[in-house]
């Protein structure tokens, strides 16, 4: 199957660019610094539905984002997590949590509701990641 | 450093036994099964704090649970995360999700209060689920 961004994921998100496996989004949500990668292959749902290959490229790509996200951000804690309740296409959240934040110490998801960055502030926080990250950006 | 379970994991689960990497705990909250994978190693807060070799083993366990649950359980879907807000050592969830259950379609973290096991069905579910992922059992 040929790899499509689900829609949810795509109204939701701004792009930052392409790691090797995944697709990395930023999670239009000013209150917290959050990425999404997305394995670029169709028909995944399970982290059980990848390769042992590509589960230990996901793992790295996802530490990758944690490691530069945390130290980008000063973040206390970074939560990474795979739900899929909602989008059932495999993603994986990469989020930076501070002890003042709007959900602490409780998780995101379903956390009150999104703070859209203006198209300025996206746009510089989307190139700051994509630095960090060594992508070209989106 | 050596490896010590947090003493608040400790208290929340029963011991299913040991993964090669991790301790499989199961959390005493009946409302969902759910499995605690806590790579055996001290000093351990964020996924990148393991070495690559850890994480590509972290990972596989955590995707031998994810299918080994999701069989047994026969879930809708798997919800998978390493969040570490309130207990910083590192740890990953491992959640059966279903579609009636007390938190759908919303994270399990922080909904509502557990309902712990009856000594019995503590018993029962630890034995089913140490023979799934083919440990000896606690």
């Amino acid at each position: 199957m040929t790899f499509a961004l689900d829609p949810r994921l795509a109204d939701d998100t701004l792009v930052v660019g392409d790691l090797p496996l995944s697709r990395v989004l930023l999670m239009n949500d000013s209150r917290f610094p959050w990425l999404i990668l997305v394995p670029r292959r169709g028909g995944l749902s399970e982290l059980h539905d990848l390769s042992r290959h590509e589960r230990a490229a996901l793992i790295e790509e996802a530490a990758r984002a944690s490691e530069k996200l945390k130290r980008l951000t000063g973040a206390a804690k970074v939560n990474i997590g795979a739900l899929g309740n909602m989008v059932s296409q495999l993603h994986v959240h990469v989020v930076a949590r501070f002890e003042a934040d709007a959900a602490w110490p409780g998780p995101v998801w379903g956390a009150g509701k999104a703070a859209p960055y203006s198209a300025e502030a996206a746009k510089a926080q989307v190139r700051a990641l994509a630095a960090a990250l060594g992508l070209a950006g989106a």
